[in-house]
């Protein structure tokens, strides 16, 4: 088992990953705030985890709320199933909210915590491996608006997180794949040797083979460790952790959650961004190339769909996070390993990569 | 004018109290973050208000949210139209939100800034005596879920509040009265000198004599703001302004949101406060009396309706978030201008006060 730590002060906490952690009680005990705990989780994983997960709090007064499965489901009509439950099982504000599942579950879960009786304690248990190397750590939390993903939230730390690396068996290989995306970008933004090392191990990876598997959370959390602890509120360095997001969440609202993984749209956005840094004369054209190539042995998309359209797209975009007084910002790339924050790219350069055919089928 | 301090570090803001402080651009100016501004108001407010608010922020980029008015609008489903109106006119993670209206819009504002886009500025001016006396200062920010008043919420304090004393002018006699039952509180659980004053200078209050409102308003924020600043997150001394308010919420979530105003359940709570403290033997009945009297001479309740009874009412209260593991704590008075935090009464007690006519008919 490792153990990293993500360095915040007083809300300063653990990161546990190895196989077999569900059955730890020991990991969890000491950070339940009361006697009550409330599991969040879907109706995919619960099947799958929800009794073992029960099983690691028996020490405890243990409700669960089983959410429908999906990115569709992320928003504030699902977020008061969590209320409603707290409230009908008298849940007060020393209770502790567990998320078990994916991304979603984890967002809505800890967003719940940050405003149930204005903020109470919560642990992850991340179950795919997009939310162990991304969503699980750093305390972004909230749900989606049709008009903007993730535009309701509030930063919420948790109290631990446990990533029990077996339950990557049960994962489709579809997210595995996507989950594959944000540990690409890792490498990508601070990290050429990952990288290098991702370039050779890919295939034990998809696999899940443990040793790849292991080392590449370890990685990945460590570096998202890193970047949070420098920049909670993500007022600098901590946006390049949005390499290729912008992009993705305009693919995400216009095709309707669900339809594209996260991790496909993040992919996607990848290239666009490294298209666009090329274009810029940033990044060269090996490197663009290396990154299309790691992305495809992955079975990831690397094109936004024809049918969004230029216009279409910026629209989407303007609505962005990123977006600053009018201004679109964008985490772009210098090489491989490398990439910060900017808006200071020609907008027929933006234009040329969100049409994107021409640059793409070059290489 | 008087400027009062909220401490808090490097969230301290100041407080404005005067008359005429809506015309007073310079004070709002440097608190807005960048260029974009909403003001959120409700339907009675938007046509007394709204355009001297907007001339107050003439050199910004202002769009406007109008709400329904009252208490029963204080949930999720109106918040959502705060964000619909953010994410429609693009504002940006540098937005600023204004409160213009009383407890409801500045609360439902409040935590709309601290969730759009995981937390932006905003403002109070507070139209109310109650907000502004109250809830305007101190950073609780949320709405109501139909199981329990603000259930759901945030600690998210503003950058500056502006109280023009002008606006009570238009304020109706009942809702002055229910603003006189915060500032009634703090002299019971902080100040036995302006309790004593009051008693004086009460109906010089309700007739909104020009003097008798400035002080009273500041020495009411000047203890909210002391007390906030010892305890930002209410993990002690801050308990104490609930003084009143585990009974009143239980009012008013059984009459349903909006038939009781907030300072009305108050009142009737503060009295059964003091009677359950009476009953312990911790206040004396002359006190009791006194609190009584002066809440009458105010024309505010001094009873909850006898229909909840006691089972109903002992339910509602039990979701409150004063309930820690099942127990719930009561805030009680030891005399005139001491309360605490406790959940040593007997149940006995807590019962009778419940039901309460023998010992009020007393009185």
């Amino acid at each position: 088992m490792k153990q990293l730590t993500v360095e915040l002060g007083e809300r300063s906490y653990s990161i546990y990953i190895g196989q077999g952690l569900l059955n730890r009680a020991e990991l969890v005990a000491s950070h339940v705030s009361g006697r009550q705990v409330m599991i969040v989780t879907n109706e995919t994983v619960a099947p799958l985890y929800l009794e073992r997960t029960k099983a690691l709090f028996s020490n405890f007064d243990v409700s669960v709320t089983v959410l429908p499965d999906g990115e569709q489901y992320k928003n504030l009509d699902t977020l008061n199933i969590v209320f409603d439950q707290l409230l009908e099982q008298r849940h007060s504000r020393k209770t502790t909210l567990v998320a078990l599942g994916g991304g979603v579950i984890g967002d809505m879960t800890g967003f719940a915590a940050a405003c149930y009786q204005r903020g109470v304690a919560f642990i992850q248990i991340p179950t795919t491996l997009l939310s162990q190397v991304d969503s699980s750590v750093g305390g972004k939390t909230g749900v989606n608006h049709p008009l903007g993903k993730n535009m309701i939230g509030a930063f919420h730390q948790p109290n631990v997180v446990i990533i029990d690396t077996d339950t990557l068996n049960t994962l489709p290989k579809r997210e595995v794949a996507a989950g594959i995306a944000e540990v690409i970008k890792y490498g990508l933004i601070r990290d050429a040797r990952f990288f290098e090392w991702l370039e050779l191990n890919i295939e034990n990876l998809m696999a899940l083979d443990p040793a790849a598997v292991a080392y590449a959370i370890e990685i990945s959390c460590q570096c998202k460790a890193l970047v949070v602890s420098e920049d909670e509120r993500e007022g600098g360095v901590r946006a390049i952790l949005n390499l290729g997001h912008t992009f993705g969440h305009a693919i995400e609202t216009h095709m309707g959650y669900g339809e594209w993984l996260h991790g496909e749209a993040v992919a996607a956005g990848m290239v666009m961004a490294a298209d666009l840094s090329c274009r810029q004369g940033w990044l060269n054209t090996d490197d663009v190339s290396r990154v299309i190539k790691l992305l495809q042995r992955s079975a990831l998309p690397v094109a936004a769909p024809e049918e969004i359209g230029v216009e279409r797209f910026k629209s989407l975009m303007s609505v962005d996070k990123k977006v600053i007084d009018g201004t679109l910002r964008l985490v772009l790339m210098s090489k491989i390993g490398e990439a910060f924050v900017t808006e200071a790219f020609e907008s027929s350069n933006f234009e040329a990569t969100l049409s994107s055919k021409p640059q793409l089928q070059r290489l």
